[in-house]
């Protein structure tokens, strides 16, 4: 932490700043210079934040060098994290897909997709009981009806499932029907919610938020590990710009850097990502090209009668398709990479 | 709302969509040209949503035509919604201003700012028990023993309070306390949440979400009104955007447009729209000039302790100036257009 | 500027960093912390850019601590520049207006539009000569011809007149007719053509930049002013968002803040900023009342048949009663300032 | 092109739009429904412009239908534009990639740069002559002596050299010099240096601005190929959002999705559209499973010492994996599309 006082600052200002971060346990070296004299603070950034040092008489500004992130560093846990689901394992260098619709329509549809999506390599599937929705007129969802859909295509496929939560309230019932429990875009910070899915035994699927930076991801999956569930998985699904070509645009640099700064596996969602199917295919391929951990496709079997996200759907041959250029690339990946 | 064809589009992909539009019972007129053929559609957005339109073959796009909102719309209701609160009203014509600490950090601190916020001209109490932070080891607020201290400052001063409702099970205790609830801008989109407060008889504050659109923002409203309660309070607060020396950038252009889209009362936070308190009286007066309806304005007796938000606090003697001005303004307004 | 080591520098690779920097005439102090070591190093940024020390192993961040720019800041130069062009001032407290239609479009429109805004109030009257069109196929201009019909204005009305530049070689032939060169939005980094209007005696207006960050327009400015011209006047007009219901974010805090940071005076086009018609006269008052130094406002006597830029213009009568309002809130505010 | 009429708009306003449309020689369709009526006009967008329908009485909106862009749109040319340049092409199916230091420093280190490049397969070489920098006291390359080097350093390796032109007034010295003429982010909307390139008979490489949608950018092209140069090769390097972990935000679902609405090659700059060193490899990865038709990378000897662009800059052995790499990708994806 740098505290870089106003040109003019006053001694007294001076020493103001310094007193109070040495009440804080910071080590603090003062560098004098023609312009401006700069604070320099080695400690606990959390330790700081109470200081308030922004406020103090004659200082212009108070730059943060440590990330803020703890227990979801790389720092903090060199190796990767493995989230292990049924036979899906998320950070372990595998490249598990989970498919599905936008939506539980029905129970036949449900069932016919997941027949569909397995038979062509899915390892887990997805479906929204409770979807969240723009409008209070759209289709809101089947609720826990969906959750028993959902809960009779993992019986009948062995496939995993995952789906949403929207609210605090829910995350029991959830919890109790589904493998993995999603935290969508919208609720990135919704702390109530992520304390509550921090508390239960099963993976967390963390959605990044419509326009979150990487570090607040990181922090929003700080809340989730803090409150003592250690199965994270990060999901990169597009962030809000000026282009409107696209839905979002999907940030895949977040990938490599997610990596790097944390231990947490991390998967792509190319489907709300572009919003377009066109796109999904190159997308994926991009995504396991720059080193992802999963991928979490939309596949409807009518997506011109979707109830919801039918643009972005991919039809199941188009699924298999894409399948088998995922394991294309991987496979030159990994080839490559053990010839080094 | 309208479909393009793509280039090349057969009759028979045409005709198809033509059945599903008139099906789902709307207007359509076809328009053949040299490049493409278009369907306009004349009738309710809602409907169309199930139609899954983008998803047919042979459609290259769908514009919606229409706004989404009803309920929010100035169509809807010609006259401006008045939200009256106490002595203070929203949507009148007059200019309640909002007041206090970020967070309720003692019984002290805080009665002795209500008092000194009032003494200049606050109308209302702002202050929070309930603080969403980015960092779990960050001050989370005091909680129902926040409320309480709120509730006596209400009782010395005669003020009404407002604080945030961060989860929907906390939604009757902290109506039992205060006076407007406030939904801030990470939960803007948490749908549960506004349905809940959709459910109560009291005021509620909207902020608009970090990085949300008019249109979201106004869809958020109508959750609310759509679920029962008519009294919602529009908060401007800032955009996400890449400017880095501001911590969000003030949408001021925000305010005419809504109270053109909208009837609802709109009001801006200057605190959190900028971070500086250098820019909190230039942009408060800004508001004033395009016609807000309120301010809501972080004060702190000591902003240099503060355990939130102290670089974004005034003293209240800079609160007071800023009172002076915002009135200054005011009456040069309507001065002005009484005259006309 | 700080240079933050990454966790396990070596005491190598931090004397690497530390020989360096005292190369380049730095005053160095090291901090060792449990987890990193920075190094404060005060002295002239712009030699440390040539250090490349982000590239130099070890280092994880390197933090730029002042501001890059220097003969635009307030720092270099602490009253107000003030840029006087007949008997407008921009930077002295007074509140010039600027106005006139996009483009010129012929003769008698152009003198016809330049009587009648006169006679409401304006001081300066714009017009595009050279436009910048997003399409080679729309309508980019009269050229010299327009230049021509727009000194005849000026002759007419004795009001200076505002026209664009969009490239070197056309600078000195612009500079012959008018009274303040404009750069656009499009060419805030057009280096060229920076150093270009730099080296002529005539005041320049410089536009934000579509995306431009306040740090890059001041140093854009900085160009003009290094080049020899400190004549720069900067105009606020928008910035891009992921908001569509306007055509650009007007980033009116800007105002302020550009005031605290540089010494150049700085005005506000409503109508790039918002697009829209009916949000130009409260954006105008918004951006007087947090301290704006003038403003430029598309008029145009029948913007139905506007050949660019229509549905942001605003007829005489429209643009008459805006000189009222803004007249109105000015003396509010300065009668505030008087009494203080 | 649609026109939404206001909820009240009078026959007569209606009118007045329909025979507007009329005029301009379009095909109109009038659909009355409840709330709004519209005007579905089918014809030819450029020609609606000069209509300036948005500013007629009772019109709400105007919707685009149509894409404004013609040469450079795949319905113009539906087969893929090769740009062949030595024996490097760009749109064929192959993956051209350009290498070297961001500026040419001095003509011992570019020869060697150029050797190395080589040597890893390589196809062309950049440099930068003239530089566009933020700052005016930063270095702002070598100038004709930058292009001579770079000249040289063909006639040793037989590879053709890009580099960047800043003014109108230096394309001609630049192309005797040159085989690829680089117009970078900052000009993208400058459109006489497009004109001016436009010109010439040698390739252009248009990188995306800085914040410029899709459609811009492609508007950008169409300046280039209207003035007769049908040699263009986009290039995205990033765009800016919010995020400031990256430099910028590197869109790669603007390669396919430029790939359907153009014939023009697109390559990828992962060097600035990361800004980060640890990035760039795997961004290529990702650029070239997305379907980009070549890659533009910095290489630097010693970035420890670049003048400019060091932490984005790859040592040459790096850039030896970086292709091998590539080129592993790019043949399990030929592979996978040969079977199928």
């Amino acid at each position: 932490m740098v505290v870089v006082m106003k040109k003019g600052a006053t001694p007294e200002q001076i020493n103001a700043v310094n007193q109070r971060l040495l009440a804080a346990g910071f080590n603090v070296h003062l560098s004098e210079g023609v312009n401006r004299t700069i604070l320099g603070a080695v400690g606990d950034r959390q330790r700081l934040e109470a200081c308030s040092l922004e406020a103090l008489p004659g200082v212009e500004n108070v730059v943060a060098i440590l990330k803020p992130f703890k227990m979801a560093s790389r720092e903090f846990k060199v190796t990767n994290t493995v989230v292990k689901v049924g036979n899906a394992c998320f950070g372990d260098g595998s490249m598990p897909v989970i498919a599905g619709p936008c939506a539980v329509e029905g129970r036949e549809l449900f069932l016919e997709t997941a027949l569909e999506v397995k038979a062509r390599g899915a390892s887990l599937l997805r479906g929204g009981a409770f979807k969240p929705r723009t409008s209070p007129y759209s289709f809101q969802g089947l609720g826990e009806e969906g959750l028993k859909i959902m809960a009779e295509a993992r019986d009948i496929t062995g496939l995993p499932i995952v789906t949403e939560v929207m609210d605090q309230k829910s995350v029991s019932l959830v919890a109790d029907y589904v493998d993995i429990i999603q935290v969508g875009a919208r609720n990135m910070q919704n702390f109530f919610l992520l304390k509550e899915v921090g508390k239960i035994n099963k993976p967390v699927l963390l959605k990044r938020g419509l326009a979150a930076t990487i570090e607040e991801w990181l922090m929003a999956a700080e809340y989730i590990l803090d409150s003592g569930n250690e199965q994270v998985i990060l999901c990169e699904r597009g962030i809000r710009t000026f282009e409107t070509y696209t839905r979002n645009t999907l940030d895949l640099s977040a990938v490599p850097l997610v990596k790097q700064l944390s231990h947490l596996p991390v998967i792509v969602d190319p489907s709300h990502g572009t919003g377009k199917r066109e796109l999904i295919t190159p997308m994926s391929l991009a995504a396991v090209a720059c080193g992802c951990d999963g991928l979490i496709i939309e596949v409807h079997t009518n997506p011109a009668e979707a109830w919801s996200d039918g643009p972005q759907s991919l039809i199941p041959d188009d699924f298999g398709l894409l399948m088998e250029q995922v394991r294309a690339v991987k496979m030159a990946l990994s080839a490559d990479r053990r010839e080094d």
